[in-house]
C-alpha cells in the first residue's frame, strides 16, 4: 500500500534537468505536473500553479485549497506523471517568518533538568501559555541539504566548530492566509499544510549563548524542511490530551491533534519514533497564541511544533534526551556509538499520519548529511 | 543649517495621493524623485529605481551605491522636487530577518537589576559576545503608524491589555549585499544604511514569557522604523569604546562606532538623550557575529542596536529605565506624570549624527502613537 495514494496528494515544487521550477503533486513514486495541468486548462487556479513557488497557491484560502484538491483528484490517472527519481525536489515554499514552538511537555522537562540541574525541569508558566521565539527565515532549506557544521562561542575563551550537533525532530504548518488576532477555531482557514522539520542545535554554543535573550546562533545556521506539504483537510483530526490548568479563554477549545508517528534514523538505524499526537499544545492553539498581541502572520510563514519527544527514551525528538546529553550513547547497526553527530553522520526523519477516512497518509522524510 | 543638506541624502520610499510608491532622496524639505530621473535618463541604475522599495537598489552593491549617490548629489539642484509636505512616507524596505541585538552595557545592566534582581546585573556571556535574538519581520513597520496596546497573559491567572508598554530606542542596520561568515572588515560592503528604531516593548507580557527562550509576544506586535534611510558613507566613523577583556579573533578589529545622538520625546517632552557612540558593540562586530555560523543575511535584512542606554538617567532609551519600572515616574511639559505609555501617547524618537567631513547630518525621526 503506498503512503502516497490519492488520500494523501501533498505539494511541493520540483524541477527537471535545465527545466525551471514548477508546481507538482505526489501521488506514488511519480510527480504530477500540475503547472502543464492549469497551462492545459485542465484545472483553473488563476495562474496559482505556475509559480515557482507554493506562495501565490497558499494564499488563495481554503475553499480554492479544497476545490484545486478534488480536481487533481480527479484528474490524477490522466494528468502527465515524472518519476520522482527524475526530478529534482526545492524548498516547497518562500519563507516569511519562522517561529520555534517547545511544546512537548516532555522534552521541556528532560532539557530542563539537563540544562538547569539546580532547578524544576518545567518553568512556571509553561502550562500557561504554548513558548515560542523567532528563528531564522533566511537558514531554512530543503531536505537534503548538506549542513555546515558551525563554529561559534562554546563556553568561557572557547572559540571552535561544535562538539555537540544535535537534531530536534519537529512537524511545520504552514500559513497560507494572513491574519491576526486568530481564534483556534480559525486554524483551518489560515494553515494550508504540514511539513516535517528538523530544527539542527548546536548545544554548546546555545548554551553559552541564551540567557537571557534565547537561542541565537546555537539554532541559526540551519533548519531543514521535508519537500512535500500536505495539506491539512488529508489528516484525521484526533482527541489532544487533557491540559491541567485549563488555558486561558484566548486558548479555547484546543482544536484537534494530529496523529502523526515520526521516526528518527542515524545513519540509517533507527533511534525513536516520537509520537506527536502527545504534543501538550496543538496547532491551533499554537497559531492563536502567536497572532494573539496583534501580530500578523503571512503566506509562508513557518511555525513549528518544537521537539516532538514522548515519555518514553526511545520517543525522545533530540540527541540531547537520546543520549541523556552524551552521558549515554546509542549504538548504532554498524557497531560505532554517537553521543551527537559527527562529520558525514547523516540524520533522516520520516513520518506517517492517521489520514481522512482511516487510511494511512505519508509525510515523506527530511534528511542531511553533516558536512565539517 | 538643513540636517538634509548634499552630505546626507537619504533613501526612502513615498507616494503622492493616488500615485504609486517611488523611490526619492530627500534633500531639505523636499524629495527628489529619482524615479523620474531614472525614467528620463538622468540616473542610470539598471531599473532599481523604479521599484517601489529599495531592495533592488540595496541588492547593487558598495560600488553603484557610491556612483548613485554621487550622480544624485550633482543632479540634485536640477532634479524634480516635491515639498515633503505633500507626500505619504512608506515602509522603505522589505524586510527579510529582523535581528535585535542587547549591546548597551548600561541597558544590559539596568535590565538586569530591574528584572533579575537577585543575580548580577550583567550575564557572564555578555562582554564575550553580542547578544541577540531574532524578531518578527512581518511587524516592522514604518513611522506615524498607530501602535495598539497588546493583550497577552501579564502574569500567573491575569490576561489583558498590557499595563507595561514601553519603548526602545535603537539604531538599525539595513544589510544590502547578501553573505554568510561576513568579517568586521565587510561591514560597508554589506551594510546599506542606517535607521532609527523604536522596538516597542510590553514589559508585563515580556516578563512573564521570556524563559526560557527569550522575547516572545512581548515585542512582536510592532517595531517601528524611520522612513529615511541614511547611506551607510555620509557617517564619519568614530573610535569605539575599549573592550575588556578582548573579543575573540572572529569580532576583531571591531571596526567603527559612529557618533548619533538620538532624542527621545514623551509627547511633547523630550525625556531623553541616548548617545549611541557609547555602545560596548559595534555594527561590524554584530554583523561578524550574526553570520559566524554559517547563517545567511539576505537583502533587506534589519539588524538592529538594541536599546541604546548612556550612564546617566537621563540617558535611557527605555521607559522601564527612565521611570525604574515605573518607580520614579517622569514629568511632562503638562504637568502629567508617567511610568509607562498610556493610550493616546505619542514617543518620537529622532537623531542627529557626525557626518563625513564635519558635518552634522540628520536621521530623521521615528514616531508612534499608542491606541488602546
Amino acid at each position: 500500500m503506498t503512503l502516497f495514494g490519492p488520500e494523501t496528494l501533498p505539494y511541493g515544487v520540483f524541477s527537471t534537468p535545465g527545466g525551471a521550477r514548477r508546481i507538482g503533486v505526489r501521488l506514488g513514486d511519480a510527480v504530477l505536473d500540475l503547472a502543464r495541468a492549469e497551462a492545459d486548462d485542465l484545472i483553473l487556479a488563476g495562474g496559482a500553479l505556475r509559480q515557482p513557488s507554493l506562495n501565490v497557491l497558499m494564499a488563495l484560502g481554503r475553499p480554492q485549497w479544497t476545490a484545486i484538491r478534488a480536481r487533481v483528484a480527479e484528474l490524477a490517472p490522466d494528468l502527465p506523471a515524472i518519476p520522482l527519481a527524475d526530478v529534482e525536489l526545492h524548498l516547497p515554499f518562500e519563507v516569511a517568518d519562522y517561529t520555534d514552538f517547545y511544546s512537548s511537555e516532555h522534552h521541556a522537562t528532560n532539557v530542563g533538568r539537563i540544562l538547569r540541574p539546580d532547578r524544576p525541569g518545567l518553568q512556571p508558566n509553561w502550562k500557561h501559555l504554548p513558548i515560542g521565539y523567532h528563528g531564522r527565515a533566511a537558514t531554512v532549506v530543503v531536505s537534503g541539504t548538506p549542513i555546515a557544521r558551525p563554529a561559534g562561542q562554546l563556553g568561557p575563551g572557547e572559540y571552535g566548530p561544535s562538539r555537540r550537533l544535535d537534531i530536534e525532530a519537529e512537524v511545520g504548518f504552514v500559513v497560507g492566509v494572513p491574519g491576526r488576532r486568530l481564534r483556534t477555531a480559525d486554524l483551518a482557514e489560515h494553515v494550508f499544510g504540514v511539513v516535517l522539520v528538523n530544527d539542527w542545535s548546536a548545544r554548546d554554543i546555545q548554551a553559552y549563548e541564551y540567557q537571557p535573550l534565547g537561542p541565537f546562533l546555537g539554532k541559526s545556521f540551519a533548519t531543514s524542511v521535508s519537500p512535500w506539504v500536505v495539506p491539512l483537510e488529508a489528516f484525521a483530526p484526533v482527541e489532544p490530551p487533557a491540559q491541567d490548568p485549563a488555558p486561558h479563554d484566548y486558548l479555547l477549545p484546543p482544536g484537534p491533534a494530529l496523529d502523526i508517528r515520526l521516526r528518527v534514523e542515524w545513519n540509517g538505524t533507527e533511534v525513536s519514533s516520537p509520537p506527536y499526537a502527545q504534543m501538550y499544545w496543538t496547532p491551533a492553539q499554537q497559531l492563536a497564541h502567536l497572532t494573539s498581541n496583534g501580530a500578523l502572520v503571512r503566506t509562508g510563514d513557518l511555525f513549528a511544533s518544537g521537539t516532538v519527544s514522548g515519555p518514553e527514551r526511545s520517543q525522545a525528538g533530540s540527541f540531547l534526551e537520546l543520549t541523556w546529553n552524551g552521558a549515554e550513547p546509542v549504538r548504532l547497526a554498524d557497531g560505532t556509538t554517537r553521543g551527537f553527530l559527527l562529520d558525514g553522520d547523516t540524520v533522516t526523519i520520516s513520518a506517517t499520519a492517521a489520514g481522512a477516512g482511516g487510511t494511512t497518509i505519508g509525510l515523506g522524510s527530511v534528511t542531511g548529511t553533516v558536512c565539517p
